[in-house]
């Protein structure tokens, strides 16, 4: 055997398994065909929050007047300045990682893994040539892509995907984003930022769908303050691209409505990089497009793990490394508890921003549970209004009978930091009156949280 | 008897307890002879957190073109536009309190009190028209002032403390602080971030001599770099205020040193209003210059409660609010926990920020713990790379024995927003493990807690 551990992909979930691997003794090898740490630090979550910083600095700029700052001139979005930033962020840290395999002794090995016999695996490299290396256990976590629908194909120059939408040379004037999940929230944000005309185009009623419906409330509210245009209820049905702008058809509940674009975005989810990996061959079983897995993510055959976007659960970098860390901490023969799906905080990095974990309130109350929920608006908070931000809120939903915290729902400045806390307190069971009682500091954005719980339980000082 | 209870002071101690007294059913009034809200809101909490937002704002501007936004043509700091904002700010939250007492129905008293017999509280207003009020509880929540050294008499316009600084009509071209703890390094730091030359004396042998030694080495870097001049082993001698400047002589190690500047502000600490409430005429017991409560805020007089900086604790806005509502919670007939004072945040909203909870590295080495120490610098953190913000770190302190956390320190942009996760992580108890396995956010700041505490136990992955 090559190896102990082998890992395919090296994204937030696999780089991460390999370093932990490493440090329990393991001697690992990660295959990757691209730079090192995946979509995340290459194309997700590292350089869209670049972007988004780029636009937070811009906001304040057009808006420094307000805060007692005086510029005499124009201020004008760098657009390459913007992309190329982003691109040294995520390039600095796609180093970083390899300077972690390095200190950690872990090889790379560059180019498309295919598990190919039992404890086998076979790396094709980008001239073609294949080599075979074997493993005590191998890995998958070769990640997910852009998904692309018949009515909206990708051809990387109009329709184009997050990959493109991180590299435009220069800024659109106008685009039409289709899907306001994560992904397509914070680009339509961006670029409505920055000037491009925006039009967003969700299928369901709602903004960020998967959100409390009052989080999703607001953020519609604020993206229509900023002059986007939010299309709910619609689809875009066609696309057509011979001309210089596409034409995009939309249907909407009142019938259909042609927009014209530089740009369409296709936001409307990844899909699982299975193609090609050898799963049929070695008859890894699969349920609902993603790849079967236990509790310590093993797969049906033995020496074969997979964890990540291609296997069931919220395809988050955060799930990834989790995972990836309970799946080698097994291997290595520790006694890791399982991952709590339920408790899995959830992102998006718009302004205002969001953050959630567990239970929507619908969710809760489809389950049968009587509520108390509280909610504190930041316009009410001192800090936010300190800030300049006193947009959105803190919602916390608990269980009437015993105080169980099922589900915080939080949107505004900030807030992506502040679910944390959450975390944390419902990992180890709080209760409502428990996080009333925890001291926040003052003045800060937390006190909202303190300040939610006690209005779920009549407590609420300043509201 | 006028009322159930009447509260001395309308600050974040005295408001917050008059509220909560409110909805558990008591009929209330407070005493108040400046605007709602006491210095926190007025003076201290409120506005200097949206001078320095102005002052973030200011940073962002000036440093635009790293962030890829372009300014053709000159930046400035409007001081007066600053500080109209500032006290706007205040103002809108003073007012805040006013509808929080008018919905509460709670009365406001103008005028200053004073304990004159048992269950009397005599208000004195502003035309010395004097007036007796009687109550079965009397809540004292006086607050504090700002402390007068001899060799630095204030006389509010050159040698000045914390009200005049943030209302000074002009910016100060140069003005020593005396004195690193959160009120001076706020200041210092906000006054030099807008170009006044700024010099910070501090006592001791760090800055913020309360705070770990590793987050002070950090600051006084931080603030070296920005351009201030930072004395620590010195102290000011006296301060010649005849001239058009002032000339201030600092004893260093090394000999003294004369330094001019147009303003002296004096924030050397704070001490408590005792004088004229009528503690001496109603043998209400003192220690060490505070006023001695037990565990819910009763003085030795029956009827007689006191909190916030009058007695004993950190004296800090929400240290007094959390005060407060277990004085009135326990005066109503509720079971309310005392107050852990082991378990109290504090932050110092600099840039980069400080927030901080429980013991030091060395304080919990010398109370004899063996300590497992757990550091993550953001230099190796995605978020703050993205945020252009890589200076600091979290540095987590746990018992070796159980995994107990002992103690939290942060620098850093954001953090004074984390330390709310640590304060739940406390409350509850928390192990380095539990705090390992809690799946934080990705790309966050706050990764950089779970981070510290896998440092702490060699399980650290991005290091």
């Amino acid at each position: 055997m090559n190896y102990d551990l082998l890992v395919i992909g090296s994204g937030p979930g696999g780089y991460v398994a390999a370093i932990r691997a490493s440090q329990l003794g393991l001697k690992v090898a990660v295959v990757e065909k691209e730079n090192l740490g995946g979509i995340c630090l290459n194309w997700g979550c590292i350089p869209t929050k670049s972007l988004l910083k780029s636009a937070q600095v811009f906001e304040y700029t057009k808006h420094a007047a307000d805060y007692g700052v005086a510029i005499d001139g124009d201020i004008k979005a760098d657009f390459t300045g913007m992309v190329k930033r982003s691109r040294d962020v995520a390039g600095g840290m796609s180093n970083g990682v390899q300077y972690l395999f390095k200190k950690n002794k872990i090889e790379k090995i560059e180019g498309f893994g295919k598990l190919v016999a039992k404890n086998t695996v076979e790396v094709t490299d980008s001239k073609g040539k294949k080599e075979k290396y074997t493993a005590k256990h191998i890995l998958l976590a070769t990640g997910a892509h852009s998904k692309q629908l018949p009515n909206l194909p990708q051809d990387g120059k109009k329709i184009i995907g997050y990959r493109q939408a991180l590299s435009l040379e220069k800024q659109p004037e106008s685009m039409v984003v289709v899907g306001s999940g994560a992904i397509g929230s914070e680009f339509a944000y961006f670029y409505s930022s920055i000037g491009t005309k925006v039009t967003l185009v969700e299928f369901m009623p709602t903004l960020v769908p998967n959100e409390d419906a009052d989080v999703a409330a607001q953020l519609g509210r604020s993206f229509k303050k900023m002059g986007m245009k939010v299309m709910v209820n619609s689809s875009v049905e066609k696309v057509d691209t011979s001309g210089k702008k596409c034409k995009v058809t939309v249907k909407t509940k009142k019938g259909e409505e042609q927009i014209e674009a530089d740009i369409v975005l296709s936001a409307v989810g990844i899909e699982p990089n299975l193609e090609g990996i050898g799963l049929e061959e070695m008859k890894i079983a699969t349920e609902k497009g993603k790849i079967k897995v236990d509790d310590y993510y093993r797969t049906n055959v033995e020496g074969v793990y997979a964890i990540g976007d291609i296997v069931h659960g919220p395809a988050l970098a955060h799930v990834a490394s989790a995972e990836g860390i309970i799946c080698v901490e097994k291997i290595a023969g520790e006694n890791p508890e399982p991952l709590d799906y339920g408790n899995i905080p959830g992102n998006t990095y718009t302004s205002p921003e969001i953050a959630s974990l567990g239970m929507t309130e619908k969710a809760a109350k489809e389950a049968g549970y009587e509520l108390k929920v509280g909610k504190f608006p930041f316009t009410a908070s001192g800090k936010a209004k300190s800030a300049g931000a006193p947009d959105g809120f803190v919602k916390l939903i608990f269980d009437a009978k015993y105080g169980e915290l099922l589900g915080a729902h939080m949107i505004g400045a900030n807030v992506t930091e502040m679910i944390a806390e959450l975390v944390v307190a419902r990992k180890l069971e709080i209760t409502g009156h428990e996080l009333i009682k925890s001291v926040h500091p003052h003045p800060t954005m937390s006190e909202a949280v303190m300040e939610a719980a006690a209005a779920a339980f009549d407590e609420v000082i300043h509201l």
